[in-house]
């Protein structure tokens, strides 16, 4: 468990306690050090979930998995990345997860290549390194320019060395329960879960996002069998999108135990939106223009300030599910190295 | 669109309109002819959509797509059920997939094993299907005997000629919203909602039922982008199973234009469950003792005649879904047979 908070934690009495209606008060009042009048006892903010630590955390069990597989006399993990054109969110991305791999012992290279390349020059590319006994993971960082398929591409990785998951082999044994790479953010999110001890079992669940990348896994892990070759949250899940009506997502999202944004949506969940004691899962990834600084500010789907008094759990952005995700992806590379998955 | 009705048709205003709530009353009354008070104009009743009708119009519109292959000079569509074992229910759903399909000039052979076949001989003969020309499309029955490892067999057949579409690539497409066999169920839910002209873009729909063959399946149709390849419905799509608890079962239920039950659970669905006017398919399949007759007879998970006084559409048990399943199982075999998918 490694749980983050972030102001009024004083007074918090417990860990997940239901918050309380917005703007009602409970307990005594009294008078603070300057004599203001101060609340006790009172509108328990949600635990701000670090993803920053959780990732931390998580990274150090992989490092110390690295390490006994040297030990034994392998060779050390090795993710190959492939990264086209010059999107900065994509070279961030991809620098990021450099940075983490090598901090914990695994080797990386970065294949570049400009935004003309052709689809058949990516398919020589993860040809050779699926030949390759060197390379245990390989990941081709999405999206791709508009001329290349990008389920030729993922479909062009080896599925043991598929540490993104999003070959179709490891798709349909995701969706099976069967052992696979699963996608780093939704790996992330249930860490993030079930690392904070948030129940899962028989509570009810929305998942706003349908993408094949994102929304689908979180909502496949989520909703499945727990006894299964690869254990679901047996929950109840609801999957939202784009034409969910606003009126039904929020019918829908203040009936959950647990809301799972990644719709890339800034502020789509508002409070009134929240069930008091939710869970709230921020997966959204938004540059916006903070209107006072003018700078370009990342922010996630969900009104942080004001859902966080509402809800037990709140996951930030940024600082949450995104370090997580980095974590599960170089989890997913020692697994690939070690051929737990095939 | 094939719809037959049963009972209390003849007063009804509009298909699809809003039943009254039960036990309300609405417009004149007048003296029958035996003189007893009659109600006019209320208690609208479901539309019980007619399956074997449907299934009859599938079966035509695949039967005509067999002669005009057959006139290109192909050949005869051909396929092959493997069966293992004497579960009397396994014998009777092959029995109907082998009449229907000679009834719409689809050719078919019955490979029938004892309980006691070995996986490795059912993956010769899966083999030698695989590579026989003459053979379109291939169907093992499920359940399998213990010893079997249905997933290894479902894994045996060759993606183009799986109809069943339970091998790992069509499940892995199907989630991906790719062309792929549906699962004949679940192809059959989508004709029943399509056909009868249920809306299903921006609903809410409930799965009861997470079963890879049928639940799963049916909420991958209905929650996914009605502009992908696979169109989807559009809908958003709550997953419910074993672990939902009753209650929330129910709000769910109560809030959803359209409730999909594929359980096992005969009753599992009343009326007090059921928003008045949405529309119920009833996949199960439940074989119970008829406590008046004694006899076994076959129901499905919906309290049939009391919902039907709620909802708009409602289908039967028997002759709802079951009909339609096998029309889209033939429809899968011709589709292997003009190889369109694969």
């Amino acid at each position: 468990m490694a749980l983050g908070s972030r102001g009024f934690s004083l007074l918090r009495g417990h860990l997940g306690g239901r918050a309380m209606p917005s703007g009602t008060l409970r307990g005594a009042a009294r008078r603070g050090p300057e004599g203001r009048r101060e609340s006790v006892l009172q509108r328990h903010e949600a635990t701000v979930i670090s993803g920053t630590e959780m990732a931390k955390q998580i990274q150090k069990e992989v490092q110390r998995g690295v390490e006994a597989w040297l030990a034994l006399g392998h060779e050390r993990p090795h993710l190959s990345i492939v990264l086209v054109g010059d999107n900065p969110a994509s070279h961030t991305y991809v620098r990021n997860k450099i940075r983490a791999a090598s901090a914990i012992g695994i080797c990386s290279e970065l294949i570049l290549k400009p935004k003309e390349v052709s689809q058949e020059e990516l398919l020589d590319i993860t040809d050779q390194l699926n030949m390759d006994p060197k390379v245990s993971g390989i990941l081709v960082q999405l999206p791709l320019p508009e001329h290349v398929d990008e389920r030729t591409i993922c479909n062009g990785i080896a599925p043991g060395k598929d540490v993104d998951g999003f070959h179709i082999i490891n798709v349909g044994r995701l969706c099976l329960d069967q052992h696979s790479f699963i996608p780093a953010t939704a790996g992330a999110v249930w860490e993030i879960i079930k690392r904070t001890g948030i129940e899962t079992f028989g509570k009810s669940v929305v998942v706003v996002g349908r993408s094949k990348h994102v929304g689908l896994p979180i909502a496949m892990l989520l909703h499945t069998d727990g006894d299964h070759e690869r254990p679901g949250g047996d929950a109840t899940v609801t999957i939202a999108h784009r034409y969910t009506p606003r009126e039904q997502l929020k019918t829908q999202t203040r009936l959950a135990d647990i809301v799972v944004v990644a719709a890339g949506v800034p502020k789509l969940i508002t409070p009134d939106m929240v069930k008091e004691g939710a869970a709230v899962i921020d997966v959204g990834i938004n540059y916006i223009c903070d209107p006072v600084t003018g700078k370009t500010k990342l922010v996630g789907d969900v009104d942080f300030e004001a859902v966080r008094k509402k809800a037990s759990f709140i996951t930030p952005v940024p600082g949450g599910v995104g370090p997580v995700t980095v974590a599960t992806l170089l989890r997913n590379t020692l697994l690939a190295a070690q051929k737990v998955v095939y």
